[in-house]
């Protein structure tokens, strides 16, 4: 593979969570942008959360509203749903996947290895876009956070992980991130493998994924990336579960509607630099 | 001045806040034996505290378990009280000052300029140690934080800044930091003046401020640096109020106990080499 981190040739759409589902849709309208030419038929994916029935409507209006051609809520409660042909077949027809908000480890638990995530996948390997708020965003890599301490998450262990619905490598996604404060759990994460870009996405705002691992971010809200590649010591592989981690030299930037960042070659990138790149690869 | 940054000869410790009053006394014990030869004096001002006549008799229990020869309580409620010569008396003859939690704009609003103040700036160029947790150590710089928007602080004057104490200069404190997810607070600080060290101390954390200003972590918890000096481009400058602010490039430590920072030289100290500029510096 040319490149071997980023799996996506369409686009992903990664959302803090809470974005605007009733007025300006600023963050919605970016997703529905982003549709192959041609296919406006949107598939909202309910299975992350607890509350399906009054969730699915919101989409379906928002989505509606953008000019949807059709939008099919897809509750989708367990294996055997997800297994179910005639979903994979509304799934095969979308050009926008929407995974909406709740619990990631149900998202995972559900889809994983399952007829509709392959459908999902081979549709972003053809041109679609996938977006997932909160948890729908948590999910993409093919790793990621479910569980973490609320207060300090940067002692050994604080943080519990596993296989996300692998749509992209080489970063980690937490939504909802400066609203409840959870720059530790990035920091954990890092400490224990410094490889992978940390993304912390606040409420109302979100990140584009190019193909090429090009970061753009977007809506009213922060994007904020914690990059520990240069770190330079770390005492968590001395450390017994539960004790406090320490970090020397992470890097920290937050990014805003319209910055953008090179996640391969790790280079910020101010807004005429992303319009750049950007109108080079189309 | 040869080191024009940091006022103290004596030593200061800035604790984050909940540290250990009725047990080991990790913190606490750490700021006692700090005291200068043959002076085990202990003043406590409760002037920050909206609970003194609760919180005073806690810090005289505890330091009185460490040893202390007599424990001063004092409430110091207003200007009034903080110009009594009394007070300033009990202040110049203690070798320990410590203030204790609350809100750090009542503690300048009634200290700020008062003979109580100047005593105890006296004292810590005469070698005493002054210690403060919460409010008393977000107040010690010469510049403080005193509210931040609790969600997402990295907007333009979301911050609100005066005049602290006055014991150092070159850095500003920020308490209760990981548990109350307090990192843009500093972001912000650091996007507005890149010059000065954000300091984040965890709760029953804390930080001795050595002469040279040479930090050195103590207590269970996390000391959180965020250093700003390399910020390579913020759009702060160019938003309107409450616009979020954007950040390339700040740098992110995490210390724990025993661990030290040079913060003239902007430079982590894993613990031997902390340990060899303390034994110098004697």
């Amino acid at each position: 593979m040319a490149s071997p981190i980023f799996l996506a040739s369409g686009h992903l759409v990664a959302i803090g969570g809470a974005e605007d589902r009733t007025s300006n849709l600023e963050i919605l309208k970016k997703v529905f942008v982003l549709a192959p030419e041609g296919n406006q038929e949107v598939a909202v994916i309910a299975t992350a959360s607890g509350i399906p029935d009054q969730i699915l409507p919101e989409y379906e209006a928002a989505f509606s509203r953008l000019g949807a051609s059709q939008v099919h809520s897809l509750g989708i409660r367990d294996r055997q749903e997800a297994a179910d042909a005639e979903t994979v077949h509304l799934i095969e027809q979308s050009g926008i996947i929407f995974f909406t908000g709740g619990d990631q480890l149900r998202l995972t638990n559900v889809l994983g290895g399952s007829p509709v995530l392959k459908a999902i996948r081979e549709r972003l390997r053809a041109g679609a876009v996938v977006a997932g708020t909160s948890a729908g965003a948590a999910a993409m890599p093919s790793t990621m956070i479910y569980n973490g301490a609320a207060a300090d998450a940067l002692r050994k262990g604080a943080v519990n992980m596993t296989f996300g619905l692998d749509f992209i490598e080489g970063l980690i996604i937490d939504s909802h991130f400066l609203e409840r404060g959870r720059f530790t759990r990035l920091m954990e994460v890092g400490a224990s493998n410094p490889e992978h870009l940390g993304v912390g996405l606040g409420e109302d705002a979100g990140v584009i994924i190019h193909p090429h691992g090009i970061l753009e971010a977007i809506g009213p809200g922060h994007v904020i990336l914690i990059d520990s590649r240069e770190l330079a010591s770390s005492n968590i592989a001395e450390l017994a579960m539960g004790e406090p981690v320490s970090v020397e030299h992470m890097i920290l930037h937050a990014l805003v509607s319209g910055q953008g960042y090179d996640v391969e070659a790790r280079r910020y990138l101010v807004p005429h630099e992303l319009g750049a790149i950007l109108a080079e690869s189309r």
